[in-house]
């Protein structure tokens, strides 16, 4: 018998939803080619797109951006609850605490295909208000529920903020919600998958995929390259301090190579460009520069191995450059993949459920008698 | 390629901990025969064999107590979040959401085998402080931490249930404690380890496996069997009503089958003698005469194809005697499964510990061209 470490090439389920192509760094929603959802569609019909399998018409779309406002209204005692968490408590915990309190409400949790995408829009609401207040809460500032705007990103965006968002903001952060929205089943989504395979609630389900979420191999990488290029400081300060950490030390580059991909990730040529077209302050360029400059160093070090920088490498800096401080990270990729997860969740329960109930192998201590203990 | 479907049959790490002979009924922790370990132990001694391989000596006992009491001071914040939770609330979303919140002091979390074992012993305490004061929540009683006493089991429920608790009721609930401890990698179990496998921190992996427990093919399955002895009513309205839901509607008899066992659970008699033993008032005995009734003609219908009843099928009366409501059995359920879970978690990254990234086999729309939709 032996050990499937790490799930390695265990395929769970049959997706619809995302197909990569590690080799040619290519990545699809349902069919459609990251690079054409960013340029022309917004992140609501491509919520819609994953979760009803094609674009929206003018009504649809409509229907949907209705049922997610109704999320952003949160229940009184999840505010309080937020309210309660420590100041300085990282936002992705507030974000998981939140959505395991709102499972409160779920004990009669019924699945179903109808039921089941107007909670999934509810729920996509419900994540922008929980990640914008977790920000108010560590600015001091007092809760308040989402306005209903133009778009998600905006109503998002000024609630998180406390003040009014440039059309470039709306336009960077509506992306990242596209680029950030779904990549099959990394181990957040499978915790999500392990926990709904019980037919456990849609907010349970979350909750357990934000756990998966919040350790450093995981949704922590964007915090992780940010962290590096401000420790490094400034671009020519790069080389000396790639000799002696990468390349002596052989420490490693955050922010760099992937298991699926082994070229390019396409995503990280869109946050690439954003970054350069939205940084302003001097501090914000500077990392910039840092950041491209140990991209070289970077690719001509390992680029012969296959591996490159990913999505999170410049993701940071176009977050840091709407206003995010990097506390904020980890939740703001949280907020884009929720609109995946529960995309997975509906489909597989939609499929074939069938509860997740894997084995491990004994290898202990055979049978061997009790000899009482003498102490009670 | 092929679905794992369910991960039937995968293996994803080794184990020392728990063994099961599914064909022979027999469950061993660490080589102990379960039956012994509930006739000679504790459930301190059973949780100190589980997290640290040996039971132990009376010094080795002393220091674990102390650090499992530790645990039943819990922050303020969190107190103030479960009484933030609805009244009326699972006390299961109560424990997750605490654990959630939790997590928020563990962002520097940096795994190590010696500080996972105290960290473990900590969280064993918060468990039962957390779990005793959903209760108290859900029965309007102010929050109070735990005092220490002579055992774990007695310090939960007389916090649990605010008055003192018999040697009897002591004695039960110590050994539920130890009989729900572990079982190898059901869905809880593997949700813990998917979110652990990216370095996520302990509070966060026991959320994840509660999401997962909260289920009603998981945790709830105590809940469903007590639930259907009490609509049948009494003992001599069992063969009317299994001969119009089981036999001709084919209902699922709840409390009866087990993807591992092909014949009693030795838990389950364990459970029966408790039960016996310990109701008193003539509505509990009322329910056991049922559940007994109802085993009998279950055992003639079943047995044959190997289903019997399992572990959940009696704990329900046993829970309800020592004085819990309905609503709490889960959470009963979760607090003895902490201990598995987090010898579970040391357990994987103590060994190889590798990110749990399966994969998802893509079917849906080929690469398709995007035309712009026209409503912006």
């Amino acid at each position: 018998m032996d050990i499937s470490s790490g799930l390695e090439d265990v395929y769970i389920k049959h997706t619809g939803l995302t197909s990569i192509d590690g080799e040619k760094g290519i990545l699809r929603y349902r069919g459609y080619n990251i690079n054409d959802l960013v340029e022309h569609s917004t992140f609501e019909e491509v919520a819609y797109l994953m979760l009803y399998g094609e674009l929206p018409t003018s009504e649809q779309l409509r229907t949907f951006k209705n049922s997610v406002e109704k999320g952003y209204l949160l229940p009184d005692y999840v505010k309080q609850i937020i309210s309660s968490m420590p100041r300085e408590a990282e936002a992705l915990s507030v974000y998981m605490t939140a959505f395991a309190a709102m499972s409160a409400s779920e004990s009669n949790f019924k699945w179903s295909p109808q039921t089941d995408k107007a909670k999934a829009a509810e729920i996509i609401g419900h994540a922008a208000s929980v990640v914008a207040n977790a920000n108010r809460h560590s600015m001091g500032l007092q809760l308040r529920d989402l306005a209903p705007s133009d778009s998600y990103a905006r109503s998002f965006l000024e609630a998180a903020l406390d003040r009014k968002a440039e059309q470039g903001e709306v336009r960077v952060m509506d992306r990242a919600l596209i680029l950030y929205l779904d990549h099959e089943v990394p181990a957040s989504t499978t915790a999500a998958l392990v926990a709904c395979s019980t037919l456990s609630d849609m907010y349970s389900s979350i909750a357990a995929a934000i756990a998966a979420l919040k350790g450093p191999l995981h949704g922590g990488a964007a915090e992780s390259a940010y962290t590096q290029f401000a420790r490094i400081g400034s671009p020519e300060k790069v080389d000396a301090w790639f000799n002696e950490n990468i390349v002596e030390k052989k420490q490693k580059l955050m922010g760099f190579g992937h298991r699926v991909y082994k070229t390019y990730d396409p995503r990280m040529k869109i946050f690439k460009k954003m970054a350069t077209d939205i940084v302003k302050r001097d501090e914000d360029r500077n990392i910039l520069l840092t950041a491209e400059k140990l991209e070289e160093r970077g690719v001509e070090q390992f680029g012969a191995k296959h591996v490159y920088p990913n999505t999170d490498y410049y993701s940071g800096i176009a977050y840091r450059a709407v206003g995010f401080p990097v506390n904020m990270f980890t939740a703001l990729f949280a907020l884009s993949r929720t609109t995946g997860w529960v995309a997975h969740i509906s489909e597989y329960n939609e499929s074939e459920p069938r509860i997740m109930r894997p084995r491990a192998l004994y290898k202990g201590p055979g049978p061997r008698d009790l000899a009482p203990v003498s102490h009670h």
